[in-house]
């Protein structure tokens, strides 16, 4: 069977990143999402290897000093990170796997698999993306600040990352998505197989 | 206006690079064919600047000593060529432009346009392409080794394209050039504007 493309997908809150992954396996039915592990306490309604893999702090340093995370980070106090074999097992059995992560985790992804594809989903603008934090109409202005500065970090990486959509209109950055995924599967270095004069 | 994309579309006799050509070109009305040079005869019913720009040896040479030629080799005594200026002319209008080339012209295109996009057309399998050249029958059986040898040296250079495209279902193949173009259009380095916080 041919093995699944592992996709990752970053980009700043508010550019609507989840609903492009979310459209795209709904379109899609061999594309799945990869669950990570967090050492923050289980809420009312998560399950266990649907939301996270919740995970004592023990197991997650003993996971991250036997090396098998895919890429991980600190926030308040709780570790978050992608344990690498689940991910690996989906794409042993043919699935495109999304990672939907932020630029600090797709940094290390691209020094630990740089065959990996790299998406970055951006807003029409700086402006809109301004625009839609604020209408959210819910969040403090602190609150904004601090998410749009987060913006400015992630828009300073992207340059990294192999291709920049623009999340304007959703059923064209799904298209855009869906384009990149078919155009890796051609790129040569996927494809020389096809050119062995014996089969 | 958005400028244009060049596209080097490369393979051997009997890929069927021309029918998908054609079928792209049917499909995305942007899509404009250059138009290559020669010094050899206008045949009957040949149209200067349909087939061929049919030039003189003399404004040949000169053109190629004002390095106006985006590519160009020799074949049986004459000189064929894609002059630059058509194509750039084109690119500005906004029109993606196609130029069908054996890879030593792509190869020489790959030096002075690496911002091109290269698309090589393979058989599904050396065999098939073996059995399509002879499945012609009007080939000689020397006309069919020399060919076979041709398709040899295209496929030792195919690994240097961007992209291996099959032609096993023609349908599929258009798909897979249509994805490429789509997914180029949104490669990091083309969407860099996008990050931009003053627009």
């Amino acid at each position: 069977m041919k093995k699944g493309r592992l996709i990752v997908i970053s980009g700043p809150s508010g550019v609507g990143k989840g609903t492009v992954v979310k459209a795209l396996m709904e379109r899609d039915p061999n594309v799945r999402l990869s669950v990570s592990a967090t050492t923050r306490e289980m809420r009312p309604g998560e399950v266990h290897g649907v939301q996270y893999y919740f995970l004592s702090r023990e197991e997650f340093e003993r996971g991250l000093a036997e090396n098998r995370f895919l890429e991980h980070a600190v926030y308040v106090d709780n570790l978050y990170g992608t344990p690498e074999e689940p991910v690996d097992q989906m794409l042993a059995e043919g699935h495109d796997v999304v990672l939907e992560i932020e630029v600090q985790g797709g940094l290390q992804i691209m020094e630990r698999r740089p065959d990996a594809t790299f998406i970055f989903i951006a807003a029409p603008s700086f402006e809109v993306l301004e625009a839609r934090l604020r209408g959210r109409g819910d969040t403090s202005e602190e609150k904004i600040r601090e998410r749009l500065e987060r913006a400015r970090v992630e828009y300073r990486v992207a340059p990294r990352y192999q291709y920049i959509i623009v999340n304007d209109r959703l059923s064209d950055a799904v298209d855009d998505v869906q384009a990149v995924l078919r155009a890796e599967a051609v790129r040569a270095d996927n494809q020389l197989h096809v050119l062995k004069e014996e089969s």
